[in-house]
């Protein structure tokens, strides 16, 4: 049998991130103000770092990693490359699976690659305190990390869904020294005006972005930080993908299709990107954004300009969409319940140039299942939706012999996704379908521009 | 900065584990039957195959690891030695600190280097279920997973307390296909009759015991497993302490200290043993087993014949003891609730080669917490008492100015246990003493031997 882990030496950490922005055919849609024009760096330099609005809005190729950056990354990166074997012959495949997996991170998931960076700049600029979302709490959970390792004060706007499904991501925090409130709260003004229509509101995304948004625009001495969505965050995070070519080099392999989870798209853009500069160059290479049937931003979403944020405190971006207002229903896969998307992934799946497939709950935890009894490993359930399609192309391999190189982003654990697995057990997990209608009806909630 | 992680290659994975009896200066005291006359291997053979009970009464120096073992080791061997440059900047001390972790396997724990090979064996020999204890989980879930790759249905007995402390320690379990269940239960006699005198019986390694070895003794197609305290279960451990003396020579280093969580003994002595033979050599080493004050059975136990269960179905064994139907209070580190120990680490002990501390709950959480908020991993409750006793000597080379090698076994990560750390950061943890009557009171519960 080969090898199971194909590793690299900490010296083998990339020295640069890798920026899409130069491959793109096009420059990407501009984000705009209230007023419809483009936005200038400065507006975003209220609640970031000029570090981080440079690299927003760059369009540099290479993007050097701080060494102290680099430190931090030492405790888990380079993380291993793993080849699925017990995973294959389970399913009688002639494909070649492999998954570079994120949750050996002490936080579990692949979100402190830029947590680390984010941190860094902001205490580089002085700032004292950060305020940010989190859905499932990998996010959250990583930035309390960094920031007690950095000596940052964090403050985490938690949905509140999964707050309470998962009650030990918040201890988790408060071990990394992180105050933690379930979102919507009212704490902030967003919080107080969705708490009054919506007393029960289980919270998503968007409100927890409106709240940490909120606060950190009204006080001098914080910052925000966001897990997702933005140019920097998937930028951080190709140090994924940049990895795995290495590792793929050395046993001289090269992906056919790679999936991620789809959520904001930083785990996507991530472990995606720096193969798109290969599919740029004519390699036939298939990269394919796995999301919930229940919020399947881009396979129906619109493409169009819409807030960040449910209340609309943030820029608007041009992007796959469902209406910032939509609050998809409380499904086990936190981190996947946004109503937006990447405006880089956006644009590049408009153009054809990424794939996108929606997967339903149940048959996510199935392969997730499925994978943790051959491979041992308890995937998130973010992770599952990865791992379900990868097995879906698998088993069409199986049908038609094809020895395809299929790979996934295994993005973390799901340690503290217990609850969930306990429910799909139990038969008390249900599919959500996205309603028709509801299409239809978030083109009137979108904003007017231009 | 010198490296964070040192790495082995699959191909270093040890090809043979190490047997610490080929170096005692003395034979081991053999186990007791219930006549006080040395037993046997075939009163073993009822509840275990015959390559375990070779192995278990074996002086052979090196025992070959079987292929069919180190493919599965390498899901997640070898595992990283780290050297702890952030804790060791935090307490500011010239001592070096390195440690190994184990919690990158799926199971989270060292536990699954043993059960692989018990499972393997058994699966050898046409066994078709297993019974075994768990206290905290990691046991537990280990045999699980293991049991669910080689299709043996696995059947858990787990300590009340921890069942009800670490719910999803039960869901991960179950992910893995086995049956648990909290002890005592009413499906042994022996878990009826303690229950009958103690129907609020937080249970205990010892109950559990009892339990999985009755059921098994009672079953032709069942087989017993255990988590630690015996021969061969040390033996399949010292794949860590071999690991890490290879990493140690690639960054030509060596400890000088040694420290692991002891319980029943196996984490100590898989990471232990390998350095004795060294020490037998003439090396300058001290080998530091680690245990609760409220548990203490090294520091404060008799070395007497005792039963290895709480109700005496086991073999007797001569070991240090609080007595086997001691029944420690609910600490939160549910792995080193045990009354007795290894016989093997009992024996070198009692003969000077190795040394033992025991260490108070609220000052390893705070270790725990230390170590979380520099080096990133939150570690297992059962871990702090390493990390404390690890801290606490790197803070006594900072009085004296000594460049100590120090090295700890962190046996697994804490993601389970975090309503623990919650505990203690809301104040309602506390430190047990053991009484000092009760150490003579155990003389009145000990077997007469002779």
């Amino acid at each position: 049998m080969s090898q199971t882990k194909i590793l690299l030496e900490e010296s083998e950490i990339p020295t640069h991130w890798y920026n899409v922005v130069a491959d793109m055919p096009n420059p990407p849609a501009p984000p705009l103000g209230p007023d419809g024009q483009p936005i200038g760096p400065d507006a975003l330099a209220a609640i970031f770092p000029n570090a981080i609005v440079e690299q927003e809005v760059s369009a540099e190729r290479w993007i050097e990693i701080p060494e102290e950056v680099r430190e931090i990354y030492r405790l888990w990166r380079p993380s291993p490359l793993f080849r699925a074997h017990r995973l294959e012959a389970k399913l009688g495949t002639p494909a070649r699976i492999y998954y570079k997996y994120e949750g050996v991170s002490p936080a579990g998931s692949h979100k402190p690659n830029t947590a680390v960076a984010q941190a860094w700049y902001n205490k580089q600029e002085g700032v004292k305190r950060l305020t940010t979302e989190t859905g499932a709490g990998q996010w959250g959970s990583s930035l309390a990390m960094v920031g007690e390792m950095f000596g940052i004060a964090v403050r985490v706007y938690m949905v509140r869904v999964s707050y309470e499904q998962k009650p030990f991501r918040r201890s988790m925090m408060q071990t990394w020294g992180a105050e933690v409130f379930p979102s919507p709260t009212d704490k902030t003004e967003a919080g107080r005006n969705i708490l009054a229509q919506h007393p029960d509101s289980p919270g998503s995304l968007g409100i927890a972005i409106s709240e940490a948004v909120e606060e950190a625009a009204s006080r001098k001495d914080t910052n925000y930080s966001l897990g997702s969505v933005l140019n920097h965050v998937l930028l951080h995070q190709t140090v994924i993908g940049l990895e795995s070519k290495k590792q793929f080099e050395k046993v001289d392999d090269y992906p056919d299709m790679i999936f991620a989870p789809c959520g904001g798209g930083s785990n996507f853009g991530g472990v995606a990107f720096p193969y798109l500069a290969d599919k740029a160059g004519g390699k036939d290479i298939e990269l394919v954004a796995v999301e919930p049937a229940s919020c399947p931003t881009l396979t129906r979403g619109h493409y169009a300009y819409d807030f960040g944020d449910a209340v609309g405190l943030t820029p608007m971006m041009k992007m796959y969409t469902l209406g910032h207002d939509f609050v998809p229903p409380g499904i086990h896969a936190g981190g996947l319940r946004y109503h937006g998307d990447s405006a880089l992934v956006s644009q590049l799946y408009n153009e054809g140039l990424v794939s996108a497939v929606s997967v339903n709950q149940l048959a996510t935890f199935e392969a997730g299942v499925q994978f943790a009894q051959t491979e041992g490993i308890i995937p998130a359930p973010e992770s599952n939706h990865a791992i379900r399609a990868c097995i879906d192309e698998a088993l069409r391999c199986k049908e038609t012999g094809e020895t395809k190189t299929l790979f996934f982003n295994l993005s973390g654990h799901g340690h503290f996704d217990m609850a969930s697995y306990d429910k799909f057990f139990s038969g008390e997990l249900e599919d959500f379908e996205y309603p028709a209608e509801a299409i239809d009806e978030a083109l009137h909630h979108l904003p007017k521009v231009g």
